[in-house]
């Protein structure tokens, strides 16, 4: 579900849960835990990427549509752990964004340090609005300390997707590269922050994150029980299982 | 003093006190009534303008000087009701600014959720400074969410007011067009919204702008206290006096 | 140490330490002094400069080298008067940055109001991290304060030094001119302020900066002592001593 390569003392992870890289439990688990080993193998800095064509579709909402209460709790419980173990981690993590990065997507991309994304016919962006779901407090509270606040509000109101160029010029992305560049950029700014005394790296890192750090944490509880009730709702419920449909019967078709 | 017209699930509340739409508590009541009353007719998003080449002159200077304190007070009140109404409502409001929006002016249209602003020789700004009366708490940080930290503090020191283009550069507005095309982008962007799922684009507004809703209900009453004081200071009574002869002899000359 | 002139009611203070305007107790306890004096001179505004080439430094490493815990204690509270004198004064300071600016010349020169730098091959910047230092939480507050955290973020992990036209992009300056225009720049913006309100300015100031007036005050005694602590460790010692070796190399070179 992920591949893991190490290029000297920058650690590769690399989502591989075919088809779009959907995020269930267990890849978040995954995600999570790769993290949290990363620091004791020696190594300096990690990336985060995906598939040609696809970093990351969001959340399993196939996988999610049939849980009860408590395994949707229990599901966007793991969500929490892989976003707090990417915001509190003692290593920089720079995003690979390998295509599409939608939702949950582009929420792992923005816990990362330092993101690229690949040129082409490919999106990013929080649309949860357009899926009939809140604008969790995490998300809202990440998205506008990337790109401020105006920005923020007005991608979260609208649920707007964006080219890799619109986020270049927002800031929700750093840099635009060929896709096939990618990787070789996130590694070459990896390997700027590996050069440098490890301890004064990861000190930093935590005190100019400390709010995001404090916000994963303090937003859990609420984010999670006010999720898993919107969830159910009928407006969402409507809107999700269209979704759901329509990437089915997409599929059927090929 | 309010023209109402809805363009589909779509509110257009135009400003039409000539001759530049001075903010004075009636119209300011009326802003906040419209704001609140939109979301009950099916009304799923707002604009708010003004007339040809004048959004809002601000508040209507000439109106509060005649007020003992108790009226400024009030006056102030109904001031901070018209933030709140926009700052809090269910449904997004875009300013569709058609022209001159100095001061108070610029104060309702940055409680929107996306600007447009006319083309042309019309200025856009917090100049508080300079006619005498320091920045509010609640404009202070109005600003620096827009704009960030950076700009809000130099704008808000100097007074600079800005050309439409130079409002774009720094996020001031979002956007610039043609003076005839503002009420179209604005409705455009109307449009976008109110396709969307309607319960989760109010939770998620509320959720983007918590802190200014906050910021709102937290400065008022001590913004209102030390407005109504400095505003009889004789530095800002000097400026003021000042102000008012200048633009009553300039229309004595036309 | 430091060279005071006035220019009408702008006072120009202008670093003198050579080689490099080092930031030893002396040195920062004169900026703290001026800028606490300035106001009662009938002053409306400041400009803070460098030499030709030079603004400053930063820290006077080889002083701090040579201190006791204790006098290294001591030697950081000058910094923290400098700048909360910076951050609190009644008076608006311009930085007119006449050349280098790493570390502590870069973090006086962001508690002024507005930054104009000299182009050329100059650097401004957060190097920290690369001597082994772990960024203080004041630097990080006035760094995401300035550029945002997005960019506060990757300058303060990467450590990374930017030149002029790089700086301007983010917004670490506000402007970037010809050498020998930097100083007449800072002059005409402090023009336009002393020309408004004194009192209003006064008032404004304190406003927009309240956070980091707060942010100093609160961040001093724990960065104190936090950076007096790391400053003893073997990875920063060993970092330190290396660059105050190769300074010296390079200056026997000359």
């Amino acid at each position: 579900m992920i591949e893991v390569e190490d290029r000297g003392r920058v650690r590769v992870l690399r989502l591989a849960r075919p088809p779009v890289n959907a995020l269930d439990p267990a890849l978040l688990a995954r995600v999570a835990g790769e993290i949290h080993d990363a620091p004791s193998a020696g190594i300096g800095a990690c990336v985060l990427t995906g598939s040609p064509g696809m970093f990351s579709a969001g959340l399993d909402v196939v996988h999610l549509l049939g849980l009860d209460r408590d395994g949707l709790v229990s599901a966007l419980g793991t969500f929490f752990d892989a976003m707090e173990a990417l915001a509190a981690s003692r290593l920089p993590v720079a995003a690979a964004i390998s295509g599409h990065a939608p939702a949950g997507g582009a929420i792992l991309a923005l816990f990362c340090d330092w993101r690229v994304m690949a040129e082409g016919d490919f999106i990013i962006g929080l649309n949860e609005v357009q899926i009939g779901l809140p604008m969790p407090d995490v998300v809202a509270g990440l998205l506008s300390r990337t790109v401020g606040y105006r920005h923020a509000e007005e991608l979260a109101v609208s649920g707007r997707l964006l080219t890799p160029a619109a986020a270049a010029a927002i800031g929700l992305v750093d840099e635009v590269a060929p896709a096939d560049a990618v990787l070789e950029r996130a590694l070459a700014w990896c390997e700027g922050i590996v050069r440098l005394p490890a301890r004064a790296v990861a000190a930093t890192r935590a005190t100019t994150r400390s709010d995001l750090i404090e916000l994963v944490r303090r937003s859990r509880s609420a984010d999670v029980e006010r999720l898993s009730r919107e969830w159910e709702h009928p407006e969402a419920q409507a809107v999700l299982r269209a979704t759901v449909d329509r990437l089915k019967s997409r599929s059927a078709g090929r």
